[in-house]
């Protein structure tokens, strides 16, 4: 998104000081329109150490993600937004934070502005314990963003090519870490979500970002396999459809999406990016641009919606 | 179906012998386009012992599911192909089968046509035990009902009015039963469908009939709730499409269907069905003669589909 507007501003007939003014502009939009809407509230990030979790906690809150960043140097305003805001704050949440390198590398630069909890999805009293730490620090939640997943383990778990592969306990754990585990969370996050509403952002309402997946699609399964990882994301389609629901009808300010981040590099995908086509393996760092955005320009009639990093809906 | 034949016969201006001699052919038909396509392959219905897989093994094998039947025992061909045929064979499984009353009670009309296999879906040593039985006394299937399915379990599961109700356990147990037990029937009966394609019935494919739920579908979830059993009859869905593709993509001869049954009136449905509109509750008796139409009529292209009780296609 910034490359765009980066691209338009270098494209027209402008003075170097209008177009050091024009592109001060559009790298405040940008901004505005992607991680800085959510300066002044409370946001999470569920699976935050690493993959497109890190990666939304680096654009959320720093400047690091966007390379293209480093051509506005001078843009100080946004620099002091980034690293001088202390009204927001993020808390990252992952299994274990001592072992966290990247959220403890964030940590060092945004100290005041980061909180990093131990939540083991499996393990209900660590989301139970988050959600109390939330609760008493800041009283309120205004984005959840879950962001883990499993997709392979060695020797544990691997997307299987056929129906005799197909275990039992490869599709109970995935069920377990990419369906119950998000709903749990927002399951304890709920009250939190609802006192923070948009408040303290420029929303109205509080957001619930599900990482989902295409091939969760039914309506879009021609291929077959990954069995495990497939229905699980259904699962968790359905889940978050339901619970949406039922924040639309007892008129919560609060809407929860579906996101499908594309194929991107991370440790997830790559023991599966052979066959990916040319151009089609996004880094971290697009992907997390595009699903900022479609967090971003959600509104209530998007509550319970499934996206594609590219803000196409996906049929069931 | 049966009853809307009998009324065609019976308001078309015939003689005594003639209106004999139609319904005779009708009855002959009805029979013709449900259960007795089935008289000469092997069927398996997994979760027999009572509510709707009871009653199609009933209804597949025995005239005592059809009350109008008894208006025509004059017409002995059909009481002959139920009760003397021998060609054809049902294998019923359930978890207990000594307590299986109603398996027991058609087991003393049909003994040489009707098999009783002890099935847990949880333990899956008893899957391939069952799929290893029919390999060395038949050698093949041509149909498999998987009719097993829970709602509610007394002070274990129960269906979840709202997200705070959500337990791991309960959503974990649900896709254990509705989910993941179905398709490890499939997975070890393949080889046996493969080899039993239509052979000795009417068809040229064998058929897999999982039963689903209209709730498991998410463009139609507008109610929310049910959280465990909605979600476990979606990875359902989006399991048996993912095999269908790729029975389909292997040439193999066996297509995969999904049903919505209605709501049935079943020990299942029972503590649920005071909201359900007059006229919706369905007895076993039409809900299963529904089903079996539709299996009967499926073809190829309906493959990995998703049909109500109506034959209308449900959305994913």
């Amino acid at each position: 998104m910034l490359l765009v507007v980066n691209q338009r501003a270098f494209t027209v007939m402008a003075s170097p000081l209008r177009l050091r003014s024009i592109a001060r502009k559009a790298c405040l939009r940008c901004y505005s329109s992607s991680a800085l809407q959510w300066e002044g509230g409370i946001s999470m990030v569920q699976g935050a150490s690493r993959g497109i979790g890190l990666e939304f906690m680096r654009v959320l809150w720093s400047s690091t993600s966007i390379p293209e960043l480093s051509e506005f140097l001078w843009c100080d305003k946004v620099k002091q937004l980034l690293e001088k805001n202390e009204k927001g704050h993020v808390v990252a949440t992952c299994r274990n934070p001592d072992a966290a390198s990247g959220l403890l590398h964030l940590k060092n630069r945004f100290a005041e502005r980061l909180s990093i909890l131990p939540l083991d999805l499996t393990i209900e009293s660590t989301i139970e314990a988050s959600a109390k730490s939330i609760r008493e620090r800041f009283g309120s939640l205004n984005l959840l963003i879950n962001a883990s997943g499993i997709l392979s383990i060695p020797d544990v778990l691997q997307p299987e090519t056929t129906l005799t592969k197909v275990e039992k306990s490869s599709l109970l754990l995935a069920y377990e870490i990419n369906a119950v585990g998000p709903i749990m969370v927002i399951k304890h996050m709920w009250p939190l979500l609802k006192v923070g509403r948009g408040s303290g952002t420029e929303r109205d309402v509080a957001v619930v970002a599900n990482l989902s997946a295409r091939v969760g699609s039914i309506g879009d399964n021609h291929l077959g396999g990954w069995h495990s990882y497939r229905s699980s994301k259904t699962a968790l389609n359905q889940l978050t459809k339901t619970v949406s629901v039922e924040f639309a009808r007892k008129k919560d300010p609060i809407i929860c999406i579906l996101l499908h981040p594309g194929t991107v590099d991370t440790d997830l995908s790559r023991p599966f990016q052979r066959n990916v086509p040319e151009g089609k393996l996004f880094t971290k760092e697009f992907s997390v641009q595009k699903l900022l955005g479609i967090i971003n320009n959600a509104k209530r009639h998007d509550n319970g919606k499934f996206f594609a990093w590219d803000g196409q809906q996906i049929p069931w």
